[in-house]
């Protein structure tokens, strides 16, 4: 019997991870919970980057040389939006514009955020679950040195750049999980943590709190966003700094301890294994750089593999 | 002196004249009046499809093959809109749809439609005047058989097949003139009446009764819309016929009889000359099908040659 997994993700690394489980696990065993703090208002249109990212990802249908953003993509809305000179610093594709276009209109008829979501990426060929973390309003703002920031804004129009002093998720208090998030974190043998920021894509979901009640009740296996020191995509790394922390494997499962029972670090940090297990966790090296959909696979039934033994353990004790 | 036009149009016919009449005065000479009453909310989006098609084919950027649209229009948008079960009976192109998105947002923020009209206009090369009748709502409304539907779901959805039995311009008694309308007609040396629809681009327009009062006061040239019994696109004959008139360029002629001083009407058309002349008006005959861009300038030109006389002739009397 193949185990349950109800798996945290944010943006692209996450969404890779996702995608290698959901080819590993039968239909029904797989329920990605999906960062929604991201999500933004952009010329009148409701986005929601990593639901999107996470979507396309599991559909085959992501962009191979970004990550995010539809594969064959064009791009003629952008231009001629730019030549009437509106907003173009964040990228909408002519067949991406159709997500944002059919979401939004489907929220102002009233419909939530998690039927919506499930309903179009089962149009476009998904057969997992995709749920956003919440169906209500939680937005993470970014305190930097150059005041407050919303996400996107820091993130895509500023490019990262203002120093980070810390983060709040407003909402997260009063926002209720989707309907079947809770329910999936507690119908799974094994919740797993794909390798997405810490500070802007975890976190946000765990700010939850039922959502991270329901997570501690879970063994939980993370994968580290931080190889070599270096994040493998985006601000994890510069962010750790910002914070006066060392940006290192370890680093990242020190942010998680409360959580985690197994980390996942690359071979590039097998130095740090017995450091990351003083932390009260076991530790396994794999090769955790995802480049062609086959690795997603190998490193999501590796996962899978460590998830039998401490099910398996967890039974037995 | 070049003479001063105030031009009133609907949609793809109305739009070539106005673009015959814009190559042919100087810039700042033509103002464009455009019917908004067939304008909608689709997609969360404001789309106002005679403005826009008036504004394509003054910028050079219509289509050719449809007249309403861009040019060199891609359909990536619709095309994946479509694999999301979202509404497609409206066709929007990728680079059509900027002209819709920046709109809405710009509305959103409190701008008058004539203000964005006008700023994209320029954006888009356009060197004439484009104004909205009005910056406040009006909506045509269709009564026919099948009961009472908004004009783009009579004319789009149900491909004007329900029998008409009537028109109302919901709105229309305390609309305002766009800022610049009134001004323009007053300053105008001639106003065209271009050859759109009677019932539904001309009439709402009219149906601001001072826009109808500003008009009285001044000399006006048609151009027939319907030639030997057919309307040259869309649906103006079939309303003739439903409304127990025959189609012709004589009803045409006999609808606006209190505005008109001169008419003119196709040779196919000539055998009626006799008859709109007893109507109390010049009658002229002419080329009136617009096929090539040439023929938009001749027949612009023929009307400003009357023009002149009718002005010389006013002034003289």
């Amino acid at each position: 019997m193949a185990l349950k997994v109800a798996a945290l993700a944010g943006g692209v690394g996450g969404a890779k991870l996702a995608d290698g489980l959901s080819r590993s696990l039968p239909t029904g065993h797989l329920t990605v919970i999906v960062n929604t703090a991201d999500d933004f208002e952009h010329l009148g249109l409701s986005i929601s980057p990593d639901l999107d990212t996470v979507t396309y990802t599991l559909a085959g249908l992501a962009s191979p040389e970004t990550g995010w953003g539809r594969r064959d993509e064009t791009w003629n809305f952008l231009q001629a939006l730019e030549q009437l000179g509106g907003p173009v610093w964040f990228c909408l594709g002519d067949r991406d514009l159709a997500l944002h276009v059919e979401r939004t209109r489907r929220l102002a008829l009233g419909e939530p955020l998690s039927q919506i979501t499930a309903d179009l990426a089962g149009r476009l060929g998904v057969d997992q679950v995709i749920l956003p973390m919440t169906d209500d309003r939680v937005r993470t703002i970014v305190d930097t040195e150059a005041g407050e920031l919303p996400f996107q804004e820091y993130f895509v129009l500023h490019h990262f750049e203002p120093a980070v002093c810390g983060f709040r998720f407003e909402g997260s208090e009063r926002a209720r999980p989707a309907p079947g998030v809770l329910e999936a974190v507690q119908a799974a043998d094994c919740v797993v943590f794909c390798p997405s920021n810490p500070w802007v894509s975890l976190d946000p979901i765990l700010s939850l709190p039922a959502i991270a009640e329901a997570v501690r009740a879970k063994p939980v296996i993370g994968v580290s966003p931080i190889v070599g020191g270096r994040a493998l995509r985006g601000p994890a790394a510069k962010m750790f700094s910002e914070f006066g922390i060392e940006p290192s494997a370890l680093s990242a499962a020190a942010h998680f301890r409360d959580y985690l029972k197994v980390f996942v670090i690359d071979h590039e940090d097998a130095n740090l294994s017995s450091d990351i297990g003083k932390l009260g966790m076991e530790v396994f090296v794999a090769e955790a750089v995802m480049i062609t959909p086959d690795d997603r696979t190998r490193l999501a039934q590796e996962v899978l593999v460590l998830a039998s033994e401490l099910v398996a353990a967890e039974r037995a004790a």
